[in-house]
């Protein structure tokens, strides 16, 4: 990892836990804020971690960017999966480099980019995503993270077919998974795991049912919650709103009848 | 990865989602549950995934343990952090193959495993550990997990100082932290994210203001909660009872001051 | 109210947060408990609030038991709703004195005991058990409450009919409310509140449903949790575990359709 | 309770989950909306319960406010107690009809709304407001609510003494809670409940050990979520955000020492 901020860099301009911005670094821009601008270029060259000022003289810091940054400040068209979500099921998962990943529904990718900084650099995600708008955000996002040498886009119709097998892991996030379960269940290493994501109370029993009925065990549901505590002396307490809802996660590993 | 069950491999013994066991697989041995026992020979050769009787004619599955089953089966002296805390650790502090992870707090090495999984094979997990008995339990858990290669447990307390420098992520989850995170500070490349786990309401304002005092930026406090849904057709509902409460996680970046 | 504790007085028998326990005042009784016995005779003549000493020499506090109390230690045959639900329950149905309230679902008669606490002493709660065992189990509830005089148990199927009509307010706790929903219309007043109470996610959809297509408008479906904290000086923290669920809650108000 | 409509009646104006009012019917007026304005002249004479038609032909319904939603539309100068908490507090406090309630900190009158509803009608709450303003708003909400003459709003500093004693049970919310607890205690009959409301886990701490200090026992502290579920056809879940916290509620109960 380079340690220092250079042209072209992707950094986290932070002012506040409010205030923050997923930028490339382009000498030649100005960015603007509510609190003045901040020349670009002055970033150049410095470590990550630097204080940098606006216009205004502002503190600005410039940071590197993690996992749950790329994620939170995806660009996106659909909803996506968010990092309460994503840490369990890279966890349940058991995501580690080297491991193929099987990935239906992209959507905005964010959940491809954590599954591809799990697996590289000698593993590798697959990710089919029949709506071309959407793969295209997603493309992007990899870009911007620099994983896209870790994952294939595959812009078409996981039930058209799956190129590959012997997958070590799959995730499904699409709105009507029941057709794409038996194809998963072929196409992993026997005894992986697998998830799906689904946003309705409607699909949550369908999910778990298709699973157990395609061949999975140990099936599995939840749900994520994650609150913020806001952190001010002598006046400490939780935020005011969270997030009530993104999904809820289906957990199977596949498994084999007795011959 | 293997692909089929050998002698000495680690399997999970699944019969339901309450009755699920992490044992290791030794020929000469039998396992006794309340649905009969299984002989631990009868697993070898098996590919994972396979169904196996009891001597009572039942089905259990010899499933791949996942990253969240060797957290949840860990043995264990102390609290452990659970899956839905450290999946949040691992985007914040953007986990990936390569990097050196310091860990002040090794505990019973729950978050120890997940961290070793996320960095290995290229990187590296210093951790350190003064309570003897802890770091013994935390390295048979690391051991068990075939990831004793991608640790060093240091058995000195940290405010002793700290081996190397330039850490890309740092792990605090002692019950006083407040010394040792400038010593974390210090041993940190810079903009480096970290984290501190704290159980009580007491430490959150602390831990927070004394990252803010020791030069980190972007100081992030959260809770997680993570729900069950138990899925039976027609009655599909959340579980009875969950976990309330682990701990508060309070994320920080190593900033660096203007000369 | 009697300001102490006479012969017959229910009371709370406190010692600490988990060992409290709800008992009717019989002076030739003993209590037992772990730190001792206690002899009831002691507590008469006392005013609730008072110190009592078991046998060992313990600290014990003859409290006066709440409408929470009466919930949390009802005798029970039946899951019941908590104080969270009911609770909100008072509020979206406006009890207060006077009120004529419909209940069909008596169950152990824990919201039985809140609604008649909430219209007392000029109201009445009229609640439909089917079950011959649920309802002496309600009917010790409500005598131990001391709340009879305000509610009459019908022991009958509500399919089969409602006396009365011009209810100001309606509960429904049974698994099957589709064909009492429209039963429940006709027995309100107009523009009078309902709530339904269902335990799984299959019967929230059609409950809703049920209740817009049986003339109901401001159907509103909401679950509430509750979590405690432990308070220890210097290790304050929620508690390790808490009720998960018991069900969702469904309101509506009955509508008119214009002629 | 009037069933129809009339000239100054409250009613909420209902056109759905999100878009509902209280007002005041004023037949000279008109109400204007985004889905056309509504001739409030129109509902006089109507029961409660019936549609409306907006001048550009919406249906709108006319529904009796319940006691959620005279706290929910609280005019307010102050954060409220929401409904979640208030119905908590008025079972763990037994408020039921008769009972003198003691109220420190009315605040906008949230509280005050539904401690006199549980009361009325032969019982009372003294509420003591220092700020002007606040006492004004929850004049206001209170007169709305047709509550006037079940309360006192005493406009003064609690610390500066209590009229009265003898209450049945007590509700302390404001920030600095240390000194008025000891005077609650003098103020409560023996063995009556009462309950502080706390925003910041600092004074949760200092609540608990302040009660326990001033001679209460019983001293529990939790706190109360509430999801509501968006039901739609084939795509029913909880919503996408939700009020994460409002505040603690530390109750307690009066006691005495041995003599």
């Amino acid at each position: 990892m380079n340690r220092s901020v250079s042209e072209g860099s992707l950094v986290l301009l932070f002012f506040d836990l409010r205030r923050q911005w997923l930028i490339r670094v382009d000498s030649g821009r100005q960015f603007h804020t509510h609190k003045g601008f901040i020349q670009l270029a002055d970033m150049v060259g410095k470590p990550f971690g630097s204080e940098i000022k606006s216009s205004l003289g502002y503190s600005f810091w410039v940071l590197r960017p993690t996992t749950y940054d790329l994620i939170m400040h995806s660009a996106r068209r659909t909803q996506i999966m968010y990092p309460k979500d994503i840490g369990l099921i890279v966890l349940k998962l058991a995501l580690t480099s080297g491991m193929q990943v099987l990935e239906i529904g992209t959507g905005s990718g964010a959940m491809t980019v954590a599954a591809a900084t799990a697996v590289k650099p000698s593993g590798h995600v697959h990710t089919y995503e029949s709506n071309a708008e959407f793969a295209d955000v997603a493309e992007r996002n990899l870009r911007r993270a620099s994983l896209s040498e870790f994952v294939t886009i595959h812009r078409t119709d996981a039930n058209a077919g799956i190129e590959g097998s012997d997958f070590d892991a799959a995730i499904v996030d699409i709105g009507d998974p029941w057709t794409v379960i038996p194809i998963v269940h072929r196409a992993l290493v026997n005894g992986a795991p697998a998830v799906s994501f689904s946003p309705t109370m409607n699909q949550v029993e369908r999910v778990a049912c298709t699973f157990r009925d395609s061949g999975f065990q140990n099936v599995q549901t939840m749900e994520c919650f994650v609150r913020e505590i806001r952190v001010e002396t002598g006046k400490t307490r939780p935020v005011t709103t969270m997030v009530a809802h993104t999904g809820y996660l289906t957990f199977a590993q596949k498994a084999l009848k007795e011959a």
